[in-house]
């Protein structure tokens, strides 16, 4: 039996489409912010009856249980049934990156508890294989996943950029809209990349994108990295506004946002924003200026809440 | 003196750039329907002191007026002075289209004060050198507008596909904002040719709407024509939103009446959205439904037209 507990991640430079869909390997490289305090708790026993999820309390079950008991599977291919227990402190399944602390907490945990000793690159490289961008939830701060040259992906997984401590910004999340999303990322990405016309433009300009965004956080510039985490984050959508199906996850409040953050900066603070596979809105600041970004939220926002850099995954000790 | 009334063209298979900026040439080849009652009025007297332009009974200065100068000069380089006065019965710069019925308007005016004798498709030909979608309101109903092969731009025109009485449908307007755009079509059009990396995508994906689009027209199926003209509208603002800086005509209202479009589909009316260069939304349906759509956006718009299928530009007589 082990615990493990990771944060989510938000990608200020965004992974939207596979070069690999089996082994997740990204079409783009992307870039993140590890945040607090939301996490994910995650305990695997190792040695139970059968195999088994819960989820904040309820028994996950069909496809959702498959993919959890097929990432066991896939980190010690002769394991025994396992129980899985996690809780996470904040809404799953909302575009909020409950899937990247997930798997993280999950690939940690559930090494552990099957013995293992693993490196965090290769910790990294199996979270990947569960969902994509929980590769980048290993890392605590600011990371980077290339993605990678190799048909094996070994060279496909998160890396620190920065800690934590590197820079005080804040990430404050809108809560829009409390409800799951109408296509999961992984339909929409497939879908954008079967059917949209703007899926090769987008693969081509996001990654232009990663170098001047390393750059900007390592200057703590955050009005360079924020115009270009808004322009990917507006690249991921139009892509996706593009598909057939047409897969828009902006809301009417999602673009009042958008406004709203323009308001700010003409007003003297420094916030843009960026959303992800639901109507969420996440304004990036510096954390002194967290609470007026809330303020400015308040009114329109179900919850508002003030994010902070985050360390990395950690095992728990009993 | 000659008077002449246009009116407004909706795009369905969207024009966003060109191939030819000096002749306004399309790169994409575009398919639209002529609106009543909106119209605008426009009389040209040829012998005047010196050139002078009013609309809506404001005199028109500098950049517009010269653009209105400059049209008249190609219609006849060796013109005298001319004073025009035009007068619309809508809202105008809202992406509701005034361009191509104000110089629809103008150029058949004009040519008759001139005392020359055009055929449509050389008025046609004209129009669009003055304003691009102008070239599709010399005709009523349902137009197409090729973009054509030639440096010369002489197959580049509007072309009757269908009467306005071929279809009862109607276009229903919902003036989300009467204030002016923020971005002008052309400086858009500039913008998303020089900085997206959708744009290439753009021209290729629409111009395969065009034959599709007018099929669906010839059947009268509004299922498969509303299909592609929200696909063209998405897809032209979705090069948009990926331009740098980004273009978004998009207001909080306008996402929600895409939102309650879908509504009115999922209760059975046959409703599709399309929108312009401006945040104001237009929703096709049958002409028996425009009634029930124009009470489903009562409350959210400032304002609501039904729109029908309207005839050619005319020469009013004396």
């Amino acid at each position: 039996m082990a615990t493990a507990i990771a944060h989510p991640n938000i990608a200020l430079v965004k992974y939207w489409g596979k070069r690999d869909r089996r082994l997740n390997l990204p079409a783009t490289s992307s870039l993140s912010l590890t945040l607090a305090p939301y996490e994910t708790r995650t305990s695997v026993e190792s040695d139970a009856e059968k195999d088994e999820c819960w989820l904040n309390g309820e028994l996950v079950e069909g496809h959702k249980a498959q993919r959890v008991f097929e990432h066991l599977d896939r980190l010690d291919p002769w394991r025994k049934p396992a129980t899985v227990v996690s809780t996470t402190n904040f809404p799953i399944g909302a575009g909020l990156a409950s899937s990247a602390s997930g798997f993280a907490a999950l690939t940690m945990a559930a090494s552990a508890a099957f013995g293992q000793n693993r490196t965090d690159t290769a910790l990294s490289i199996l979270a990947r294989q569960g969902s994509g961008s929980a590769c980048r939830s290993i890392w605590g701060g600011w990371v980077e996943w290339p993605k990678g040259q190799h048909d094996d992906g070994l060279d496909s997984h998160g890396r620190p950029i920065a800690p934590q401590d590197h820079w005080d910004v804040a990430m404050v999340v809108a809560v829009l809209n409390k409800g799951p999303k109408a296509v999961s990322s992984t339909d929409g990405m497939n879908r954008t990349m079967e059917t949209s016309p703007y899926y090769d433009g987008w693969v081509t300009s996001n990654e232009q994108d990663l170098l001047p965004a390393k750059k900007a956080i390592l200057a703590r510039d955050l009005e360079a990295l924020g115009t270009i985490m808004e322009r990917s984050a507006l690249r991921m959508h139009a892509s996706m506004l593009a598909a057939t199906p047409p897969i828009r996850y902006w809301k009417s409040n999602s673009v009042w946002a958008m406004d709203a953050v323009e308001n700010l900066r003409r007003q003297g603070i420094g916030a843009w924003w960026t959303m992800d596979a639901g109507p969420n809105v996440k304004i990036l600041c510096e954390a002194k200026d967290a609470k007026a970004v809330v303020k400015r939220f308040s009114n329109l926002a179900e919850a508002t809440e003030i994010l902070l850099p985050g360390g990395p995954a950690q095992l728990l000790e009993d």
